[in-house]
């Protein structure tokens, strides 16, 4: 059992979260639950959460459909008419049971309802735990534009336990362990030293313990992200654009999929710029394609790419502000690049994933 | 020319504040401006703006319906839409130029786009000026909900130029003067006295400004209402309820109106559980049955007002909880009322309204 202390909450991790999650109930008093839930954590995980805690027998659960899509306007109006037909008061409890589209709806939903209520986030897989735990980011989406409303509201507490990881498909698995070599790419070169060496990460636990800790102590010192904590949108600004522009098409790709295309082109970025050797840039690049076994962007994508990345939140004034490696585990925030390079970026990108 | 401090943020009053407005264009950067204004302030006061400040020659200008019914979560949609169509990055600025709709939904939406813009608010309504201009709330309806969604968010500045009260209506003049009055009931007894003794307000600059200056020491104290603030609150338990109930019928009024309604009922409540002499209910209710000349509440809409009551933010635990006046110049908070005293309560007023 471990327990991180970020802005104002506690992060419990460990096979004693539930546990943590009684004495928190013990401790807080509020006049209502409502347990935010989708189709699969409904299945697998709700059973164990009710369970173990007997202060979540009357909860009120509220379902949504598992995927990028529920991250809407209209499912957050859906939530916040439910909460008021269920007389759901400024002391009432929101319980983010999920990944990041249940925490970052869920979370969203709780702080603007009557101005802001409590909410609990009990993240249920690998991207979640690892990424969207620490921070207090919420979030939806409008069109293909992702999270362009949302709030930095932190939770009041956050439950992390290993087990329901257990329900977790490969695929996922990936998708969450994107965000963790992000981590190691730009604040801990050893820990990257660790992940590159290992085939399979066979130790989840702590490397997501490792990587929440990493994160933690850049969200400390910057909550609203006006400076240092910038560096966690290292290959965001490609990867959220190729989120949006596959997310409905066939070929949909996971967030932590997208990321891991984002990294390595803002990698080729860094190197173009001189900020890592071509070895290290070799080196990124090898390790993210024998661990994630990306696949190549077609050409017909890259000008909505670019447009959307054109777009993005991190942006001013019209330019593309990006964020660079500095080297393997140090960043630079605020480079300017252009739609033209982000193109070759990807071009280099996909030279490389057909290349043997 | 006076400044107010408020809580980060200050509040610029008198003929000279169109000056001050340029003094803070010229201090901070913005990539973009958004005026958001409704079809009354874009007559009446976007051409002094736009003559007055060069900076905004190439703002955008959103346009809203006046009334209530604006503060809706389509309309801030549409709103984001906008701003992501026309690129507003993180350093885009919403102008909020109108009464407490604009201010209230321009601020909303300006706190949650891309996670907080900054705002400022130019209020042109005698209300907005003396009651939204202070303390951050911003929101909107769900519903007949009234400002179930919303966040507590401060402007960067707001700007006070009187002279947009010279296109106000009387029955607008009014509408804000409720609230002046209400600052005087629950702090300031010899601001009431100076009030009641009044029989028209022709020193409408004087009060605002003393009105503003009693909100802004209270709000400062307890921005997030965890205590003392909810004393502003006094009038609108039952005051938003009849604001609610009568939205969109023939009877439909203004949220000052609602409130001076509120405040008599709310008077005779504290009557009743002996907090206010008989002397001092008598004098309430005169002095606002004079000024404001209200109307009787019709029988059938007692039973939804009290539904629309129990769903109040204020309220715990599915009781009513109210504030109310200890006394002339103070207030109790958080005393616990049931629907049947709401119905009594609206009864009396009735009863006083229709005597001579």
């Amino acid at each position: 059992m471990k327990t991180l202390k970020s802005i104002g909450y506690s992060i419990e991790l460990g096979s004693d979260a539930l546990t943590q999650l009684n004495q928190f109930f013990k401790k807080e008093t509020y006049s209502s639950y409502f347990i935010i839930c989708d189709e699969n954590t409904l299945t697998h995980c709700l059973p164990t959460l009710l369970s173990s805690c007997k202060a979540l027998k009357d909860a009120e659960v509220i379902e949504i459909e598992s995927g990028e899509a529920s991250k809407d306007i209209e499912i957050a109006t859906h939530i916040w008419q439910t909460l008021i037909e269920l007389k759901a008061d400024k002391q009432a409890l929101i319980i983010n049971l999920g990944g990041g589209v249940v925490s970052d709806l869920g979370g969203f939903v709780a702080s603007v309802y009557k101005r802001g209520i409590d909410f609990i986030n009990i993240p249920t897989s690998l991207l979640a735990m690892a990424d969207a735990s620490v921070g207090g980011k919420t979030g939806i989406d409008l069109g293909t534009v992702k999270n362009v409303i949302g709030t930095i509201t932190q939770p009041k507490c956050v439950f992390i336990n290993f087990d329901f990881l257990h329900s977790l498909p490969e695929r996922h698995v990936n998708n969450g362990l994107a965000e963790v070599y992000k981590m190691a790419l730009i604040s801990d070169a050893n820990f990257w030293k660790k992940l590159s060496t290992q085939k399979n990460i066979t130790n989840l636990e702590s490397v997501i313990t490792k990587s929440i800790s990493l994160k933690n102590t850049i969200v400390k010192k910057d909550p609203f992200e006006k400076n240092s904590r910038k560096a966690l949108n290292f290959g965001h600004t490609i990867g959220h654009a190729i989120e949006s522009v596959l997310l409905g098409t066939k070929n949909e790709l996971l967030h932590g999929e997208a990321i891991v295309i984002g990294m390595m082109a803002e990698a080729w970025l860094s190197y173009q710029k001189k900020l890592v050797t071509k070895t290290a840039l070799h080196d990124i690049i090898s390790v993210l394609k024998a661990t994630f076994n990306p696949q190549t962007i077609l050409p017909s994508y890259m000008d909505a790419i670019t447009t959307i990345a054109l777009n993005d939140k991190k942006n001013s004034k019209n330019e593309i502000r990006c964020v660079l490696l500095n080297g393997v585990g140090d960043y630079k925030i605020d480079v300017v690049i252009t739609p033209a390079q982000i193109k070759k970026a990807l071009e280099y990108y996909n030279s490389r994933i057909i290349e043997n």
